[in-house]
């Protein structure tokens, strides 16, 4: 069973500030949607089951304000915009991948 | 930069379960309350700015419902009931190592 982490204070502020970027159930099941590059609103929003097209633009624009994806406006008619996640969210594979992990883990020992 | 997992469909429930288990603010940073040992109520309540004692008790049943926290009652007068982290909330170590990591790089990325 592997070490457990102490936390200082600034550890716990830092443990924070990520659950409060990443907050919702929502936010990382968009970052996972756009992991395969550029998206369109009604594509993201076919890929999630059950969220709505006011809740999905209203993490879109938290995740935006998070340097976590960008919004390009494609100069067309009618006008197209397509949504990408930025080098900054690709620093959260570690967080998406020990999530992945540990729900298969706690899967098995919830249902057995 | 580290490389982009793809997210099958089992992988992206995975994701959701354990979301679902951490969701909210309090959860994780009670288990990490929960850290150095056994706890009483008033305790961690103490340890955690801004959660009422209505949510608390809330978040423990639910964190007792997940097997990642007991509850154990002392048989004094009055009876004393401390809470404790279990063998499976251990498993949360990476999750909590992979946040506290990102917390800190992301606190860098916007505040510069």
């Amino acid at each position: 069973m592997s070490t457990y982490t102490q936390c200082s204070k600034e550890d716990l502020r830092a443990v924070k500030d990520a659950l409060d970027v990443l907050n919702g159930r929502w936010k990382l099941q968009i970052l996972i949607a756009l992991l395969n590059g550029k998206r369109r609103f009604k594509e993201i929003a076919r890929d999630i089951d059950g969220i709505s097209d006011r809740m999905l633009s209203k993490e879109l624009k938290e995740l935006e304000s998070n340097h976590l994806v960008t919004r390009v406006v494609i100069d067309a008619f009618p006008p197209v915009v397509e949504y990408t996640t930025t080098s900054h969210a690709k620093s959260l594979h570690k967080v998406i991948h020990a999530l992945k992990e540990w729900g298969y883990y706690h899967r098995k020992e919830i249902i057995g």
